[in-house]
């Protein structure tokens, strides 16, 4: 291709073995082209960059100095590995990232011995590097568990119990925090303004014993420098740390792209006795693609984009996606309730909250990486007559699961969830498929979830949520746009429990639940066709079940079948449990259950990841008939069923 | 009662506003008296004991200086309040705590104004009192949220999640640091050792400026301390803390039985134009009674007991406890399996992780309330080749769902979850309860679950486990004795997906998960004298369901049973879709499942819970009997159904 890189160095090395054989002076000329072939990469496949551009030479210099693949070496969320792919025997699969069949966007422990855990969601490394070292400990092995972890991901609670648990590991843990005083949006918290202060405190490192001689003073990089003025103070007398405190060894902060740093310092850190070490390492989000630099996200997550000019490949023109229509009418209802507020655990894009915020800065609350405190928090909120939202994907919902049982559900208190990425999600794979929701939601008692069958439905539900004051509500909806359809200018108020018919029949009744509506009807079509009258309900809410018009469905169709977006123990199994609970199964019940498979789909696009999953239209068709025992010749002969 | 304490004083104290017109030097009394009521009360009923003596002061403290129910008081986890609600127009009814129709053992919005939010597992109480604060702020409210969280609870990360982002509230927000170097087990990790050394160093606190004049040094409680000089030092020379670096305003350590100390201390909280504030607060568990002062666990959980003696009532002698069976088996495996590692939450009498700790020391971690932690950590272990087993209640599993689904079930690694207190948890309540487990797990890809239908079971089902490499395996089993067999000498290792034929009949086919086995097999005997030959069948697994025969089951029998002890979404639904999928239902099949349900059930007896949730033998019978449309008329004119 015309717009490869040459990368003469970068050909002699496939493995960190072949890495370790070059001269330290060698090394900044491979970062270089690591740094070059990375962006030539991304350009023609899309995905994470300013991450793995920000850690170029910390990928380097970890595999120059430490013994991978028997140290082992976790990157936290996983997202900035692009580099340690390519280090890592994978460059010639490095530009099928994200595509089907092709390598992982995340670090996955089937791709490569490289990557001994994968991750996706952040802040686990700290953990899984800990077992790491202690297996090795325990067995008499050799090998260090490292993690690299954003500071971002430092916020999350996860990585607060490992590194209060990370003594016993003694020098078998490194711990390299990348601060990059960036995740996805910018940092919020206390932690990111105390890492702030020490990386603004110049004075500091000279106090320090460890490494001194090959750490050089960073520059100024101060926040709000001349009021914490006092605190650095404090921070140069001292020398202690909140790591420190932990029971860490505190190295740092040192220059995450100065390798005549990085290189002996790591050095320093392999050989110490003592640890568990914490290696406090700054970097640049984006380092050395000026567009990713100058963007105000870094690049966190593009489009392909041409390489010399950074013009991202734009999406065409479309429906809003389901995020903004979130965001956007919960601002506009907010404008006439005072009550509404809005919580994102470090999405504020993703989530849509950022048009929320636009709005009403002081009722949008960003608490970072951190879903069981959103939760709790909303719930405080509720208890005192607010009416809170947190807008969350699907798949970190869980991280907040005992919250919304204990504090929410038990306690029966109006919180609103809107799961965004609930379904499947295409290019990021099965890490952050939205997949068991409505499972295990559905399973609580006092619990009311919904699902969003298009973008106006949406508007809907989330007013219906707002106005929802005697218990908790969720309304989840996919990733990516709407389906077309006009938004209300007015949402209406849902009545709770119940669903509504698309379209009337009289043979074939679908129940469907959230986005698989679209198909649903097209498979009406196709069953239509083939004389068999098909009627689609949208049941709107998982629980409480519409049973009054399920009952009626099952009962004047000939077959029902569920279709939804999510795992086994959902809709499905809510409307068997109705119908055993009711007898309607004791006479003969053609009722079928179209769901996710009992299997984590890797990543794909999403036309193929519902083929795969078997949710297309066809595929209800399919399975109608074949409920029906149908076939073409006895429908020719005059009946619609063998 | 002839053992009801003295109280003048307290009598006259219904709320805090009597409370309130006493004068500080009556204080003293009162604390006293309301320490003797609280021993009287648990002497009578049970229940947590040294948690409450431990803040006796600081309840009256709090409730005297700030101004409940406007301010709201938040108890982390809760079992120390019992003293509050003496204070809180409760004292006519302590003397049903824990019982059915009594009180909660722990707080509960529904009880009282006073309980502004309810708990009962930990560190929830710093994002809540956080949301009281925020909501007042927004809306112009008068009234602060007011935290009270033990040294513990502080291991969690969400109470760190919610440290890192209290900024906002502002003199809102008050977090009162109940340190008693206790939780339930002795306290382990980096912030433990790290607050030991604040208290410990007695100068430290000449340094501070706020209410310095209220405060006493306290005496030495040194942990290591020679060995500690070096931080002591550091500690006395900045007054930084990580609190202070987490964004908190600091006050302490003071003595949390003084109230000389802590009523002016709580004044200057309370008048503050700074904050948020924490309150380091030193206290000691069981204070003020001598049997639990000098108990190991410090009268954390106690039975009802004598005053006197501090003599608890003896459980009868029966069955040895599933958690002792669990943790004398996995001790015995591992003499021979130098693999298994054994990991608790804290917990370590509670899952029966001492007995193995007491053997195998050096391959037992308890890692503090950090559930996900514990279970990350168990991940990076099993990916490493050691064979780690995850012992924690049903209910707080719930605290490491994302970690069980993204680091173990997507990686597929083997790690071992032993599920205790799985289903219902009788004085505990709602809270406890572990309900859910099934349907959060079995509707995971790569899972499976089995439930143990007696001790004899467990210890099969623990060596099964252990020797299941392939993939996430966990057993569940409830709270409470064993229900007598014999345990094995040497454990069986069970094939995974196959049930057993406890009983073989005709008619009615019960398919039975877990410990309603017992209940199953009374029912059985009562179908037979009503004629109906009763196959009955502990499934064993909830994944992968034992197909064939269920298949069998189903199709042989007239009437099929499904029971549980877990909420809907779990066996049942699976049992149905498997039903559904095969198309069984289509000619006709009287099904039904038995679960726990849409309620979440309050406190009482084990017996009436289960007659609440209708899974006792009389109501199987009840449901095979419905389902068969059975009447003793019909039976009686020769035939089983009408």
């Amino acid at each position: 291709m015309s717009d490869m890189p040459a990368t003469p160095l970068l050909d002699t090395v496939d493995t960190p073995a072949d890495l370790r054989t070059l001269k330290p002076a060698e090394l900044r000329q491979l970062a270089d082209e690591l740094r070059q072939e990375t962006i030539s990469a991304v350009g023609s496949t899309g995905g994470h960059l300013g991450s793995g551009l920000g850690v170029v030479e910390l990928t380097v210099a970890i595999h120059y100095v430490f013994n991978t693949p028997d140290d082992k070496l976790v990157w936290d969320v996983g997202h900035q590995c692009y580099p340690h792919k390519i280090l890592t025997g994978r460059r010639s699969r490095i530009r099928t990232l994200r595509q089907g069949g092709g390598l992982s966007g995340f670090t996955k422990r089937s791709e490569s011995e490289y990557d001994p855990f994968g991750a996706a969601h952040s802040s686990t490394s700290i953990s899984a590097a800990l077992g790491f070292a202690i297996a090795n400990k325990l067995s008499d092995k050799p090998g260090k568990g490292i993690a690299v972890i954003g500071d971002g991901s430092m916020s999350a609670g996860m990585a607060y119990e490992a590194m209060n648990n990370a003594e016993a590991a003694g020098n078998r843990l490194v711990v390299i925090l990348n601060d990059n005083d960036m995740s996805i949006a910018p940092p919020v918290g206390g932690l990111s303004a105390y890492l702030a202060r020490m990386v603004s405190s110049s004075e500091y490192l000279g106090l320090r014993e460890f490494a001194k001689k090959t750490i050089r003073k960073l520059s100024k990089r101060a926040h709000n420098a001349a009021a914490k003025a006092e605190e650095y103070a404090r921070g140069m007398a001292t020398g202690g740390t909140l790591f420190e405190e932990l029971g860490f060894y505190y190295v740092g902060p040192i220059d995450g792209h100065n390798l005549e740093h990085l290189i002996p310092v790591l050095e320093n850190v392999r050989d110490s006795e003592h640890g568990p070490i914490l290696v406090h390492v700054v970097t640049k989000k984006g380092k050395g693609y000026a567009p990713a630099e100058a963007a105000a996200d870094k690049y966190h997550g593009v489009q392909k984009f041409d390489v010399i000019t950074g013009a991202q490949d734009k999406a065409p023109p479309g429906p809003p996606s389901y995020q903004n229509v979130f965001g956007e009418t919960l601002a506009k209802l907010a404008e006439t309730d005072a009550r509404i507020v809005a919580i994102t655990a470090a999405m504020p894009s993703g989530t849509g909250v950022d048009k929320f915020a636009q709005k009403h800065p002081e009722r949008a609350f960003d608490v970072g990486i951190a879903e069981q405190h959103a939760v709790t928090f909303a719930a405080g909120l509720a208890a005192q007559g607010m009416r809170p939202f947190c807008a969350i994907y699907s798949t970190f919902l869980q991280r907040a699961y005992d919250q919304v049982v204990h504090d929410v559900a038990i306690q029966n208190l109006p919180v609103r969830f809107a799961i965004d990425r609930a379904g499947l999600v295409g290019a990021d794979g099965a890490t952050h498929a939205g997949s068991f929701d409505v499972t295990y939601l559905a399973t609580l008692p006092n619990f009311v979830v919904m699902a969003a069958a298009d973008e106006a439905e949406l508007a809907h539900m989330t007013y219906t949520a707002a106005e929802h004051d005697s218990g908790p509500i969720a309304v989840r909806y996919p990733r990516g746009n709407g389906t077309g359809v006009p938004l209300p200018a007015v949402p209406q108020k849902l009545e709770i429990g119940k669903g509504r018919v698309v379209r009337e029949g009289k043979t074939v009744a679908i129940l469907s639940l959230g986005t698989r509506l679209g198909e649903a009807l097209k498979a009406a079509d196709a069953l239509e066709a083939k004389g068999l009258s098909t009627t689609v309900a949208d049941l709107r809410f998982a629980k409480p079940l519409d049973e009054a018009l399920i009952r009626r469905l099952l009962t004047t169709h000939e077959v029902a079948v569920s279709v939804e977006e999510g795992a086994i123990g959902g809709l499905g199994a809510h409307v068997l449990t109705l119908a055993s609970d009711e007898g309607l199964i004791d006479a003969g019940l053609k009722l079928r259950t179209m769901r996710l498979p009992d299997t984590f789909q890797d990543q794909d696009s999403p036309q193929k990841q519902y083929d795969e999953a078997g949710l297309n239209a066809e595929h209800i068709v399919d399975t109608v008939l074949k409920a029906l025992r149908w076939n073409e010749a006895s429908a020719t002969g005059g009946g619609a069923r063998a």
